[in-house]
């Protein structure tokens, strides 16, 4: 390693520290900063300047003139500058959101619309509703960061692979779209779950449940998506209930999604029931405290409660000792796109060196 | 961070360096050290004289005289003075292993045994095997740097939680066996994913199924164990195979234990599709594409095969475009052993800081 390589990541190491002690703590001063890092106060000094000039953090505080930079002012995370969107495709609805450094959202646009036709079409309309919340976030002096995007299936880079519910198959969503700034793809049940991490109770071990046409989970463990060798772990829909029910559009049989999918949902005490055979497994196999019911299970989990709790205390009681909590999402429709946006964020925040790199 | 405190963590880290180039790619002159990590030839001496001090590394090839510590000659990994110890409490046997650094077998002894009685008289005499091996471990110059014991069932700090198929609770198994070594506790499905991480096929991300009377799993994924938020993930036995099924001892009907545990294997055909539905889901759950067979299913592999396989393809062919290998441990009954000193033997050479402070 060369000498200025090392000096690089050096630099980029400290003002990930720097930043990591403002985002977790709080308001600091200049001089806190140096005691909490170990820094000296003029590495410290140069690396807060820095961030400041890329508007990641700002001074707070009544900052008499003349007191600018001065190690007595507070710096703190800024919203004033940097942003992400999240965009969603959904097969009802199409949502782009623009959240800034501090995890507001600043603009929320739904459009409710029937996604299954060409991609080509869906995406030009979302390039159109992106468009215009970039313009203004322009408007509102924010620099957009990034964007994701997210899908109901499986994505590689760049690639959705396919989307069953929509028709699709390998559709590079990323290019179609054609944004200025960065777009990366995920699969929603992800995304509503890092939704869920960074926005939501603010619970750091849970199962995600998307409840939509199809049902998908995202496992979060110590704050981290567990997404499995090939990003497509959390596959709840196409758990076995019984293994002589109803075929499913997967090939297999009695599937969780042949009882409790948004279109065949019916009777919500065998949905319940089903999704209570499957969200044992789960919990036998990932071991975990905590289920989120989100998407269309949110807001009939007055009804579903009961008796997934039952078959969760039948089944889990015994050998764990404990029944996982249940409980409701509450950011609705919003978790996806704010998952989405939210990974651009946390980037940002926990490598800040790339961001002041890519020179925005 | 004081000075020397990051004196210290630089050292650490520095030694790390060093015996990770030396332990992934095989004998290296300290030249070429130097060359890899970046750092001084003197700081590079330095170190590599500490780890052959401990008896980490050793010098290879014909070392002529006068020329020890000299930078033309390899240095390597030494297999002739650490060692770890493998511990396992299984419902039938009781077995000890000794394994030194560089991953080979020293010694292995197994006892065929009812343990299905008090924990103290069963752990007293794994005790007396330990101190056995400990001084054969002794008399072959090796220095046992810990040991690991597996137990079937769920383990906390020290203490074994529960242990069914035994009929043991709330056991201070580390405690009971009072060894002049410190001895960590883990679950028997765990620690054989691991052996076969560390001594079986290569693989990095694989699912080990454990066939014992109870059926446990560990997932790896990217060398690392999926442990879960309480460190109970991979209960593979009570994931849902028919939810009407036969009761189970977790309270619930129609787990895979009632179908494929050892007690009520009968029918392999029968407990092959079993196991290929718990399998499909846990396949759609943690995104696995290979999956090793252990225990007593190792042997049983040329009969479940076909009719995991046949399931397997039912359930996951279409969805995911291909369906997980399955193969056979061919680790035998070593495997949790294996694994238990092989945590010892990674935690010496991923921190071998650690290990030169404890003075060993």
């Amino acid at each position: 390693m060369s000498q200025a390589v090392r000096h690089d990541s050096m630099r980029a190491g400290n003002l990930e520290v720097v930043l990591g002690e403002v985002s977790r703590r709080g308001p600091l001063t200049r001089a806190a900063l140096a005691e909490l890092t170990g820094l000296t106060k003029s590495t410290v000094s140069k690396l807060v300047g820095d961030l400041v000039d890329a508007g990641i953090l700002a001074e707070s505080g009544p900052a008499r003139a003349g007191e600018r930079g001065r190690p007595g002012v507070d710096v703190v995370l800024s919203g004033a500058r940097v942003a992400a969107l999240g965009l969603e495709i959904n097969v009802d609805y199409l949502a782009v959101c623009l959240v800034d450094l501090t995890r507001e959202v600043r603009r929320d646009v739904r459009r409710e619309r029937d996604n299954r036709e060409r991609p080509e079409d869906v995406l030009a309309e979302l390039r159109t509703m992106a468009l215009e919340v970039l313009e203004e976030a322009r408007g509102l002096g924010l620099t957009v960061a990034g964007a994701g995007l997210a899908l109901s299936g499986p994505v590689g880079a760049g690639l959705l692979v396919s989307a069953p519910n929509l028709g699709w198959r390998d559709v590079r969503a990323a290019e179609l779209l054609d944004l200025p700034v960065a777009v990366e793809l995920d699969n929603e049940a992800n995304l509503a779950a890092l939704g869920e991490l960074w926005f939501g109770a603010g619970e750091r071990d849970f199962l995600y449940v998307s409840g939509e046409i199809g049902i998908g989970a995202g496992l979060v463990v110590g704050g981290e998506l567990f997404r499995g060798p090939n990003g497509l772990a959390g596959e709840l829909g196409h758990v076995v209930v019984s293994p002589d029910g109803p075929p499913c559009r997967c090939g297999g049989r009695g599937c969780l999604e042949t009882y409790a999918g948004q279109e065949v949902l019916g009777d919500e005490l065998v949905a319940g029931e089903a999704l209570g055979v499957a969200l044992a497994s789960a919990v036998n196999l990932f071991d975990v405290d905590r289920i989120v019911l989100g998407g269309i299970f949110a807001p009939l989990f007055p009804k579903l409660s009961e008796p997934i709790t039952r078959v969760l205390r039948e089944r889990l009681g015994k050998l764990r000792g404990s029944v996982p909590t249940l409980t409701a999402s509450g950011l609705g429709a919003q978790a996806a796109t704010l998952g989405a946006a939210g990974r651009v964020i946390h980037r940002v925040l926990t490598d800040p060196g790339a961001y002041l790199r890519s020179g925005r």
